[in-house]
């Protein structure tokens, strides 16, 4: 697996339960983007809000929309290894290609809790696991050093997504393993120098949006023309940046309502985007668009 | 509301459930403490690894346990705010003297956001509302000046609970508010200087496993008598720090083991203390008792 | 030596050398509040701005002008070793009673490092070290543990100024030493808590401005009345912190020109306070002194 | 000014004080590795450790030794804005084509205080100024915001250089100024990427050690071939991480010596290489030459 991985989000519909017809739409539009993978029910997928029903639903809805198109990566991350285990081994019965698991935390856990967490959910499964360290939203860090301990001695953990914005960890991650662990940039704003240091690709909600520029991007470095990937990824860092630190279920819903594909609100506490940041956000589309 | 709240742990049975009885037996332990209040499913209690049925067992249990003979305060906190007025209205409705609300997040929080999520379960319901600071697990951070607003603004948000360790904070509300919050302190190693600065209270597990020491200093505090409370905290100090940074699940549930309470081990991905510090433990709790 | 350690500014004449004249009444000036120790050329005195020459007429001024009536500990801190050992060496041929010792760094020093450059200075001088850890000002920061060490195993180190303002450092010290090492508080809003944890004093440049309340509170301390010493705390916080953040050179000049007793400027790049800051501090000293 | 820009260390002789000959003989060995500019007396050269006249005797000697064969920028920092005034007037009269500032602070310096720092010394001079900012030597952080500002509206302020770590701030420096801001790498390990976001150059201290590959790295980059940059830079990443995270003065004096270019020991407290560090590094110098 390598490439550009588009996020998708969770359309909720006027009752407030997962909208599962725009939800389809979503995947025909993403994977119109021209990209190499989707995935459900991470971060911008709102997966920690849902309850299990609606997690259900919309890993469903998603692999059959996708039919195969392209490889579909499951987020399935709980706060127990239990309930960690029960949906990943549900997304690979419906047939995901892969599953992502982040550690989710209340309690911080060490590093013997968190491998034995990935070591008792990768046993239960077969299809290859992305481990994902996000510690702004997981709560808890993972070091490269544990990353490759896992990737090294855990049989289906096979790619890291590393989201912490940090270089010096994918050159860790390169160092340690003498190169041979692919791993993914999950943070917009460093996917330049993501790909300079050797990623194996991007996981990112922008195709969403402005799915040419990203495109062009990942062809650029694969033709070793980082000039051009740096003026591409420069003339789109202010959006890129945007839709992230806004957070991006609420920047990303206004956007694709904004294009005409509206799939509502993020779900309470968190609220729309303003108005006024939502005239930003046009403005930026508008720009990446001529 | 004034003093020592004493924290309750989860017991699980052999089949890995809540084992109500011997969370009936804790209630009974820890109002034997001479404490002035007990709560339960709060970070102790492992409230954020618990399905809802499990939570409202709990719940339920604790408050018919306690039987009146001090206040109960429930916590419920979930990352929805729907989930959270649920959890609060059934906490009220079974007898819930108050409820602790802290701001779960996965996505970080504006202060607008938390506002409007406490605004919105204070609505919902006519019992007080402690609001619950604790970044670490939460992974959002309350500044006095949000605390502030929200007790003045909010009508059942009428006290705070830090837990940041962080002393200035618990000045900054008594200057906000004119000494008029009452606030209490969350961070065991931090007691003694929380009373100093005229918390109204210390919430705590650690009357499961010291209870004498830890209302003889509420008493010399009392009785304005630093000197004496400081003896008994300087003495108790290295436990406090112990069962908190050794995770206080893990800690307390090893701690009433050795007294002769078993109540099972954390749920996974969460470990058991391993036998070194189950010794060190061991000899802390002989040292404190002698 | 015990109790409240009081911070000289070093004032500027016109031509914006050190006026030696105004420095003399600065010291009596200090010695008038009725506390235990001055300090010159500490980071109110900014030592840290001043040439050789400089240095040493400020050092010699106030020990002469102190005259004997209380101790006078002289800051005394260089980038490297062999000028800290000079600076020491000749504080105390010139009669002071101790110096204040702060690992100053460029390139961050191992601990194995600052505990070589303390043992150099220590064995040239014959007067005690305080070891002052200041990591915002020094650009390292010492462990209670490195203190400790020091403490144990240098002969002249014989006691601690922490201004970390983190109340658990000197809880460790207390544990590591067993309540023998002397820690003196150097964060005022955390005076109240480090006197309720046990401090022997508190370097601080308040009584410059409020000597009154500072003696209260020390007297109120004493007494073990803290609930009198909260009061005097909490009364003064306000102005204890506003002259902390504001940066002590800027505002304790601004302060004590506002009591009539000019002492110029800081020294560039520091500036003096703003017109707008200066308004709010003559509002905090009216009300400090009704 | 563009390109690879190497540091210079100070030497020292047996008697402790700057060895201008060696100096001179590290000129010559840094110019032959074919790179665009040297640099003496910065963070590498222990300036902040120097006395006045040593600083002088650096300067002159290294400026007289370049003889034009490359460009030169000084080092000029102080704690004071007349100490900084009078270094760089130095500077310019003894003829280096730049000076490199950075805003040392005791007391943190507001950003206006930083500005009008930088404005006066660009006023005393008529040579460009490389705004230097390393927060972890210099205890200040200026932001890309401050950075631009000044580049904008300060005549000599043309260029910046960066010694973070943070990528992010390149990419704000590149908005901000619409790419017009020349901005320098100064943090080795983030070499790769700076060039992938527009870097203009890379200040280092690696070309006394290891010249070809940085040089190499520097020709790929021009090249616009970043997967051979890659290579080079991945390949010698541990020794470009070591000899920072080791500290500069005592790596590159120990590879030196290595190398047979003696040039004795950093200044006290600063320690030089242990035996098990020096031996690392031989190891790797020699998988670098090979």
């Amino acid at each position: 697996m390598r490439g550009i991985i588009g996020y998708l989000v969770t359309p909720f519909g006027a009752d407030g339960s997962p909208d599962l017809d725009s939800l389809s739409k979503l995947v025909d539009h993403l994977i119109a983007q021209d990209i190499h993978g989707i995935a459900p029910l991470g971060s911008t997928g709102e997966s920690a809000y849902l309850n299990d029903r609606e997690w259900a639903a919309v890993a469903q809805t998603t692999i059959k929309a996708a039919a195969g198109r392209v490889p579909v990566i499951v987020g399935a991350s709980a706060l127990t290894t239990a309930d960690t285990v029960t949906m990943c081994r549900s997304a690979e019965q419906w047939g995901a290609d892969a599953v992502m698991v982040l550690p989710l935390s209340y309690w911080k856990l060490t590093d013997d809790e968190i491998f034995d967490h990935y070591a008792t959910v990768a046993q239960a499964i077969s299809i290859p696991i992305m481990a994902y360290n996000n510690p702004a939203t997981a709560g808890v860090d993972m070091s490269p050093e544990l990353l490759y301990r896992m990737y090294r001695d855990i049989d289906n953990v096979t790619m890291v997504k590393e989201s912490s914005g940090d270089i010096q960890r994918m050159h860790a991650l390169h160092l340690l393993s003498n190169g041979d662990l692919p791993f993914f940039n999950g943070c917009n704003p460093l996917a330049l120098e993501a790909f300079a240091a050797g990623a194996a690709g991007w996981c990112t909600a922008a195709p969403n949006l402005i799915g040419g520029p990203i495109k062009a991007m990942w062809d650029a470095v694969q033709a070793n023309d980082f000039r051009a990937a740096r003026g591409l990824f420069l003339d789109n860092l202010d959006l890129l940046s945007f839709i992230l630190s806004g957070g991006l279920p609420a920047t990303v819903k206004a956007g694709l309502d904004l294009m005409g594909m509206p799939c509502g609100s993020p779900r309470l506490p968190l609220q729309p985007l303003s108005n006024a940041d939502r005239a930003t956000l046009a403005n930026m589309l508008k720009l990446a668009t001529t």
